[in-house]
């Protein structure tokens, strides 16, 4: 059953994320078998398996939270990226961060916006 | 000019928020009319008012930026409130907050959680 | 198995907090029950009862992270009485506050400092 | 020597502060006599009692730093009495405040003005 | 009138930034014109055109905030820059993160004192 | 005395960072020697050199504070370091940041977890 949590999420990770998400996972892996599967088991096969909230409102929720945090760079880009594998526009994705200037500040949400620069130059995407 | 964004800034306050809306920016300009003014203008009258994202995403991007940022109660609970408002159903409040448990951990969530349940009991709504 | 989990947590949950742990998931439940069995499982369930720390470790760390976390001093209390149940000196616990301030400084070591004060009024203990 | 740091820091801090300053630091010392001591002697014997800045830069400089840092509203208020005790005008305190609202946003700034105005009232001053 | 705003604001960034600024402003208009537009027109034709600070107790604000904002590295630099070119002298600035060190502690304080290192050793100035 | 603590700072410093300390309190010299002295006489003269906590539980506090603050990698990879020349195993270490996940959530632990990897990959030692 633990199994089961673990490959639901594995699923459900390699469906959102893809083989990005699968080196995210090994680069853990390398240093800590238990926390990459509790990413996995916790993070994808629990919570992203919930049926309540459908993918976009998943990531710009995910996407808002890690921009609010700061210092997550890494974590924002990638979730960036499965923002867009799932089908979020560019554009509601930077909708989303400007949405946050006024609650966050510039700091945070030019951060943000840079962030969001590189994933869509690396997936040659634009918004608008 | 700025009177047009002031005053579209406040007819989306009020439409939001309500009479809530007005204490708070009462609150504010006790001490700083100017700081009120920007909440107005550009909160309001600028960021509130783009037509990109619909009320609803624009509510769990609120809540989910700011139960990252912490030590925000008073603009959490507010926004939990205005959440409300705009027929976001209490239930996808609380699994926006629970889809963030493995992005940001339990001390921020469980806070959140507090949160939502202080402003479902004050308005007598419950999730599910 | 995900109520072996569950149980183990659970039971690893009232032996480290008691009574006042029970209340905590209580507290949680009403608003979302998911949360409060994610806190018992992943929480408890899983990571507290990983067999490489020991307990006074645990609490020293938990309390570190909450102390540099400011805005979480219901979950710093919390963890604070938990490692005075568990037999951590009161001594020990100001010190690990006191190592920190030249990492966090005065604004999040003194308001950790009052946290522990409060805990330790409640529970007649006094350090030293 | 230790001594001279002490009594340096400890003069500084009446100077500053007075009777509300000298109920700070016995708060502290209750539950840590040593964390109280390297408050007096590192943050006023040696770091407030350097001469290159002036007082009011020195205050609103706290007072920026602790509207960012956020959760730290006890300080925060206590540096913006100590600040109205140097003589700044509590309209520069609200001006620094409404500064910050571009890089902060007005979760942090919010607060911040709150905070401002509680000080105020107690003190019977106004902004302007 | 809104073009009034920008033009101010246009200006004053010119006045503090010259180049560097034009250029952060083009690399947000890439992924965001209306997020590079209300940095403009708000966080430089609204708050950084009110008469009631002088640009030293701004830059000093700006960096005291950033600093204790962490994660925030990019705009430290870059409002350390503008404080250089309104004529703070290296040394303010330095006294003002060495000020915040016993509020925020070492890890934010020398953090920042490497951005200063940095921009200082860029424009080839040297603090004292 | 001012001189004793110092002195006693630098061979503490020493004695856990050995060279590698020495470098990082020469780079903060460069752009502010009282800064760097207060590193030595405050954190390392006064606080490490306190008897109360042994090195192990020092440094696991300090990781655990440090993974919690976010965007200090440099502090914290520089503390792993520590840890390691103190003879806290690499096992432990990553148990600490484990502990931690379900507390600060997987966003500032993998971060923790990645630099963890990259001082054990440069010491060449390996958890477990």
């Amino acid at each position: 059953m633990a199994d089961e949590r673990y490959d639901r999420g594995w699923e459900r990770l390699r469906e959102l994320a893809g083989e990005q998400g699968e080196r995210v996972i090994e680069g853990v892996r390398d240093v800590s078998p238990d926390l990459a599967r509790y990413v996995v088991e916790f993070g994808y096969g629990d919570v992203y398996s919930r049926a309540a909230l459908d993918d976009r409102t998943r990531q710009l929720a995910a996407i808002a939270a890690l921009t609010a945090l700061g210092g997550a760079e890494p974590q924002l880009e990638y979730h960036i990226g499965i923002a867009l594998n799932v089908g979020v526009e560019p554009q509601e994705i930077v909708e989303t961060i400007v949405h946050l200037a006024p609650f966050l500040g510039f700091a945070r949400t030019l951060n943000a916006a840079r962030s969001a620069k590189r994933v869509f130059a690396a997936r040659d995407v634009l918004p608008r």
